[in-house]
Order: C-alpha cells, then structure tokens, then sequence
C-alpha cells in the first residue's frame, strides 16, 4: 500500500482545476428536490447522510472518488482493522472499532487475542455495573450507590460525558437509568470541590480513567476525593472503581472495587466504547444500553468498509472535508445538532477532530506543506441561531456546516402551539436554516441581503437511541480516520501537547529556565 | 465625527507595510521578563491585561495608536454613552452600559431619564427576589420558592446561564446562594421536558425572559410549563414572572406574578447586566451580589474612556484584534479561561463577538471588502490541553489565544500533591501554555518540533468575584465595541438571523415555496 502526500496525488491538481467551479456552484439553481432525493446515503442504525447542499457537481464527485481509489482509503481503513501499526510514530496498532466487534482478521498481539480480551472486559464491566445497580455491591456505609462520578480528562470525560447526556432522556423515557452521573475533569480545585458538595457521599461511587495512572489532573482530583471519603469517614477502597491499563499502578490495587483494563491500542479520543465510556455508562443506563451503543457503532464501522464513497457516508464526508479545507480553502467548521440531547457532542468532536488531524507532519515525520484539519466548533441548534448564526450567514468567509437532526424527541413530551408541536419547529428551522445557508436572499438592503453559497450536510434519524448514538459517534470517528489518510497524516498520536506538560512540570519543579515564563508564573500567584 | 472604512484610514496601508514585521515577530529573543512587566495594563476590580505575548513591536504599537486616534474611538464610545443613536440599521440607542451606572450625560428619550428608568427597574427586581429568598413570595402550594428556573435563548440564556455557573461557587463559599438556576432555551422538547421533570414544581419559579414577548422558542417553552404546573395543580400564576420590554404582551399581565422590563435599547447579546441576567442572578444570590457585579462592570466601562490604548485594555485587546485579523490574516480566536467557573463564559463570547460583529456591509449599509469579526470558540482550561491544544500547536495556520487567570480559586477547598496545590498546577499549566505558544520548541524531529509564533494575551485577576466577573463581562463587550467602530459595523443588530426565522415560519405555515425545502422537511418528519 502507498502512503502519498495529499499534494503529491494526481487528484490533487484535478481538483485544483476544479475548485472556481466548486466556488461558484449555483445552489439556487442546482438544489432541487431531486437533488435532495439523489444525494442520500444511508447509514448505520436507520440515519442518513445527505449531501445535497454541498457544492460538488459530478465532475467533483467523479474527481473525488478517483482520489478515494489513488490513496485507497478502504484499503487502509482494512489494514487498521487487520491490527497494522497505524500508529506510526508510537509504534502502536489502533484498535478502538475492535471494541465494538470483529470487522477485519482476529488481532493477536504478543499471544493475546486483543478482541477477545477488549469482549471479556466488556462482560467484566457490565456484570459489575449490574451488581453496582442492584445494589449487590454498596458503599463504606452500607448504602446502595445512587450517584457515580467519572474522574478523568480529555478522552476520559468529553466522549463520556456527550454520550451521557446525550441518553440521559432516552435512558429515563424508558425505564433504563438507575444512577446519576457526574464528571470531575479540570484541575482547577473548584471543579471537584464543587461536586463533590453537591452529591451524597454515601451513596457515591467514583470510577478513576487514566490510562497511564499518571495523569496530572486525575490523580490530583483524586486524592482530593479521598480526602473528602475519609473526612465522611467512608473507606476510600469501597467507592471507587478504576479504569486504566494492566501496567498502570492503578491495575490490581486493592485500593479499588474493581479494576477495568484498556491498552495503548485505544487512544484517548477513541476511548468511549471501552471502558473509558463503558463503565459510567453501563452503570448510569445499564450494561444491555451500552451494548446496544456498541453494536450501533459496530454497524457502522462495517458501513464504513464500503468501497464506493457515494455508498460510504464516512468516507464521502471525509472526502468533501477535503474538498473544502483544501480547494475550496475553508479554515472551520461548524458542527449544529437540532438535538439538546447532543450539547456536549461538538465538544467531543472538537477534541476528536482537531487532536488527531491538527497536525503539519506526515505519517513519516515529515513536513507537509497544505492545510490539514480544521477548527471544529458548534451547539445545538435551535440556540445556536440566536448566537453565531449571524456570522455564518453574513461575516466574512464560508463556514461549512455539519447538521445532525431527528423527526422524534426523547421524551415524546411535547406541546402544540400556533398549530404545530415543538419538535415540528425544530426540524423546521433546521430545514430553513440549510436552504437559507445554501441559497441566501437577494435584497436592495445591504443589510438584508445573503450572499448564500454556504455549503452544509445533513445527518439525520428517527430517533437519538443507543444504536443511533454509537452509529454517529462511529461515523466521525471513521470520517477523521479517513482524512487522516487523505492528509497522509498519523491521526492517533498528540504530539502537540507534550510541550506545555514539559514545560508546566519545570514551573513546579521552581526551574523554569525562562525568566518570561517566570514572570507570567509571578503573575499567576506561583 | 468621521466614520470610515478601515481601508479608507491612513493607518490602513501603514499597518500593511508592517505586516511582515508582524508575521516574522521573534517570540524567542523579545518575550523577555521586562516585556511581560512592560506590557501590563491595569483593569477595573483588580484585574490585569497582559499583551506581552502579542506579536506588536514599537512600530506596530504607534501605527495602532494613530489608527485609534483615527477612527476616534473614545469619542465615539462617548458618544454611545450620551444616547446618539449608535444602532443605525434599527434607529436605536445603545444603552447597556447605562445599566451599571452614569458615565455620560443624562440620556433622555420621549421625556424619561432612562437611567433613572433601568436603576428603578434594578430596586424593583432586587426587591422581588428578596421576598422569594425569604419566603415571603411563595409559591401555590404554600411553599417557599427553592429553585428557578430561566426560560430564555440567545442572549437571554447564555450571559445569564455563564454568569451563575461563573459564581456558583463563590455564592456558596461565601453563603449567598439560596435558590439553584436552571435554564431552559431550545424549542426541542425534551430541554424542557429533562428540567421540568428535575425539579420540585411545587417549590420552583420560572423568569420568562423575551423581549418582545414573540420568541418562538420561549412561547413554546411557557406554554409547555404552564401546562406542566396545571397538572400538578398548581396555579401557573403563581410560579412565573417574565422580563419583557413594556409594550410586550407579557407586560402588566396578571399571568406573572410580577413583571421586569427594559427596552429596545438593550440588545440581547448586551442584556446580561439588565434585568434579563439580574432576576435570576439575584434570586440565586441576591441584589447585593448582583449590584456587586455591576459595580465591577461600571468600573470597567469607565476604564475604557482612557484616550490612550496603551492605558485603556478593552481599547489595546480591540486594536490587537484588528492587527491579528486584519493584517496577520488570522480567522480565528480561541477563548481560555483557566477557571472552571468560566466553563461557559466562551459559549457568551461567541454570541457576543461573532453576532455582533460577523458582518459583511458598514453601518452605512454598504459592502465591505475586509475581514471582520472571527470564529470565537473556548474551553476552559486544562480541559482544552486534552482536547483541541494539539491543533493550537501544530495545526496548520496560526490561532491566536485569549488566556483568562486567577490566583486564588472560589472554594479554598485545595489539596496538594506531589509538592504543589491543584491551583498552583492549572496556573503553572496556563504560564506554561503561553509560553509554549510564543516560544515553540526545536526539534530534530519533525513531530515534536514547535514552530511557536502563536500569540495570546492574558487577563489576570485574584479571583472570580462578582465585581472581577462583570469587569470581565465589561472587557469583552467594550472591545466588541470599539472593533464595530474599527471596522466602521453596526455592532448592534443582527440582520443575518431573519432569513432563516421567516423560512422555518413559512415551512410551518404549510407553504415553503422552494421544493428543496420541502425535501428537507420531509426528510426530518414534517
């Protein structure tokens, strides 16, 4: 298999050619019923992509789908899957689709099936949640746990935190959540000082996600939990649950209920079908809930390994994505679920996105010199439009627009006013929202006039279910993957943030070595 | 006064020629300990601005200042605060900063004093929110009020929702706090729906905030509550009041308890310090806490008279923005606070700065050919380390940052590990971060090279009090300001949001008039 430089394909110029004709696609002419109808393509677990509001005309497309097949995208995803070292400057495989089931050959490392093992802890952890939920296993105090709190950072609280809230109505409407969850993650001593007021302690199980054991930030909070188990003289051993590798020193210690393992094969980002997500999940909704997530984004997966683009919606995403980073030469995106439920998920897929593809080295270490991936920011939508919408009509430059919605609520809770019901509105402004980003309106106002040509897709579904979760969740993370191939870039390491850790860790240690880092620390208080 | 085009401006061509100095600024040899003294300017309530990580020499310093005296941007501030009407587009004044105190004349329109008018109105809520604190307003069941909750979007949700989480804590350490906030805001159903069903109804108040008293979303949402308190047989009556302006239908109306107003001279994005923010602030906290953060943000609208940039921090920020922007060619800026208290202080920047300031014609309404508001999008740190730092780092394309510090935390609930307190580690991390941005790092390999040249500033402060958070609030909304003069905008409108209202409108009305649409509506259940 060939690893090329974006620039160095034959696609490349092609593409350039065409980018005035994609500057110029005429939406108000081209985006037709029709159009809508052609440019569906089903996904996992009932949603679909469309992508009539994109601006590809089919010598695009046909330009597009010639560079899936020069730097054979499925291909590449197939070895991933096989276990090759994708990781490149790690020295590490990238298993995190082998947790939601086997899609490419068995993957044995050093003698261990690693699907076997990643299943086995799957079973490990929800026959724990499951004694946790049935109020088999209590805490210090004899009470039954009716509050769990994840403790982590980064991978180990954005993806947990989204797909929580993102089921926390689904999981009430049918009867599935037990225990609330929480979420301590910042170092700032505020954060955990103020949920941890805020729960009962007695009645608090706190599961500990580093995969190192050394993080910073976690293990600082949680000794700070500690402290406060102790203060309520509660014995620290009997509420909290671990997650983390077998070699961390958070592995086999007695001073957890239980240990739950990953490997260095699950990146951070790509954590939240292991036990990173699994376990908080599994006992706030229920072991059956999270594996019903996993088989929906297992679907998805399997979708993804799809050859044709115009019937792989990860890999049409990710190709457009291109298109519009680098021909059409658009910096962001903007990500806007109509879906409350989904608040944190542009959060998540911010970390997701930009962490593995803001990047300007290839797979090989070497200097690339086009744009890579872009910034990545968004809320759901209907408050959105009363906040940065205005910028995206009518500031300078195009924001492409990524929009997720649903023809049912959660809850099925709704009202009727003026005629119609709620959940009517929202897709309602969600639809009006894609044709006036697409089409704009012509007026003798200045001030009223939009120019239109903002180009956005549409995933969309019945309802937000376990199943549609893990399918949505799954479809961006093969998106980035793919781009990441067409960027030539490795997507599963981080370089980036290794310097200002460095650097921290030489304030504390009272040797910073640079008399400005000095003095900004003076200012800081340090 | 002169309002021009910033290409028209002398300095305009000026700045360009120096554009290069800008881009090759050598972060390595001048961000010394001296610039970080020297580039310090004193904020209202104790706070601090710090630019020495700016990539602006002395020369690029002078041509800022010249352009500021060009555009006359004191004056023009001054003659916002006089009631000259600064809002073209909709013939209004512009008057929130006359909410936190007198800076310029008297502004009186159709005979009222219209500070006296918001300062009566500041009495009455305050006043109103004590009798619920202490019981004395209860609710239909006789029971004394325990929670509110705000039913608002856009500006009447995301000042006030950043504001209480910004002092949550602070408001417990220091025993104001009483009453829990809770926020409601999207037309999907199942927000209301997941709070509703939070909370005891029987011991909750609902502050129905709409302007004009049209929102479709907040009607949608009333109406869901006041159906919601009938089931339980409680008089809705008795458990709402409303923040409106006077000619709405929500004023003098027997179906609130009682009824705040303001008036089209305070824009959404700008009402945080009216009553839209105050009723619930102030049944959260109290009226002194409130007055306490209009105080800081008095301060600070005062500070930002100071003819001389160098001295004037809202002034700098805006002019550095404009430099950034403008001249370096960057299209983004990333928000950071170091507090996890601020968690959504950057979701309130980005509907303060990209709807004010996302705009493509001057407020003459003519077309612009230049650059003007940029994506704003934040987390708070240590949190954005693990997330999108990477793509700050080494991303294709430089994003400059806004950093946000304190010395002390809110709780003094503090633990140390391994040699320093957690407080100590999140400041140490933000003193390292900056430096790391300038600085970079070299590096044989490519993958952990750090080109540096990333700027940012700092605004510093001892802690989140109320008075540093409405200095805060103050800052931002006064740069805002002074860049809609830099880039000669209406900061005060938001044409760009109509479009899509009037098509979601006609979609429920049954008639679209474009078949595209009715794809999309069909395709998302309508």
């Amino acid at each position: 298999m060939k690893y090329s430089d974006l620039d160095q394909c034959a696609a490349w110029e092609k593409l350039r050619s065409l980018a005035p004709a994609g500057k110029q696609f005429d939406y108000r002419a081209r985006l037709t019923a029709q159009r809508v109808a052609a440019c569906s393509v089903p996904m996992a677990a009932g949603l679909g992509y469309n992508w009539a509001a994109k601006a590809a005309d089919d010598g695009i497309v046909r330009a597009l789908v010639e560079l899936s097949e020069e730097q054979e995208l499925p291909a590449k995803y197939r070895a991933l899957l096989d276990g090759e070292v994708m990781n490149t400057g790690e020295n590490r495989k990238v298993l995190h689709q082998l947790l939601r089931g086997q899609s490419g050959a068995a993957v044995i490392h050093e003698g261990r099936d690693l699907g076997a093992f990643y299943r086995a802890e799957l079973d490990r952890f929800c026959a724990f949640a499951e004694k946790v939920r049935s109020g088999e296993i209590k805490g210090g105090a004899g009470k039954a746990f009716t509050t769990a709190v994840q403790i982590g950072i980064g991978g180990s609280d954005l993806g947990p935190r989204a797909m929580y809230l993102a089921l926390d109505n689904w999981a009430v409407k049918n009867g599935k959540k037990k225990i609330e969850a929480c979420f301590i993650s910042n170092v700032d001593p505020d954060d955990a000082s103020a949920v941890v007021n805020r729960v009962k302690l007695d009645e608090t199980i706190f599961v500990l996600v580093s995969k190192s054991g050394t993080t910073q930030e976690t293990l600082a909070n949680e000794l700070f939990v500690r402290d406060k188990l102790k203060k309520a003289g509660l014995e620290p051993a009997r509420h909290m649950a671990a997650v983390t590798s077998e070699t961390s020193p958070l592995a086999h210690n007695p001073s957890y209920l239980d240990s739950f393992y990953i490997d260095d094969f699950i990146g951070g980002r790509y954590s939240s079908s292991s036990a990173v997500g699994g376990v908080i999940l599994s006992l706030a909704f229920g072991g059956d809930v999270f594996r019903e997530f996993l088989a929906g984004a297992h679907e998805a997966d399997r979708y993804a390994l799809e050859k044709d683009p115009l019937k792989n919606a990860a890999l049409l995403d990710a190709l457009l994505g291109v298109w519009e980073r680098n021909f059409l030469g658009y910096p962001s995106t903007a990500v806007l679920p109509y879906s409350q439920a989904l608040s944190r998920f542009p959060a998540h897929l911010q970390q997701l996105d930009m962490e593995s593809n803001g990047k300007s080295v290839n797979r090989r270490g070497e200097k690339i010199s086009y744009a890579t991936g872009p910034v990545i920011f968004g809320e759901s939508g209907t408050n959105g439009q009363h906040s940065f919408y205005q910028l995206l009509h009518q500031g300078a430059g195009v924001i492409p627009l990524q929009f997720v919605g649903f023809t049912e609520s959660q809850r099925n809770d709704d009202v009727e006013v003026d005629g119609s019901m709620s959940q009517t509105k929202l897709n309602a402004n969600l639809a009006a929202q894609i044709t006036a980003f697409a089409k704009g309106k012509d007026d003798g106002n200045a001030n009223k006039f939009f120019a239109g040509g903002r180009p956005s897709s549409l995933i969309c579904g019945k309802t937000l279910a376990p199943g549609a979760l893990g399918a949505l969740l799954a479809h961006f993370e093969n998106k980035v993957m793919f781009q990441g191939f067409l960027w030539n870039l490795n997507s599963f390491d981080q370089e980036g943030v290794q310097l200002g850790k460095l650097l921290a860790k030489k304030v504390l240690s009272g040797n910073s070595g640079d008399d400005a880092l000095d003095a900004y620390s003076k200012l800081l208080g340090i």
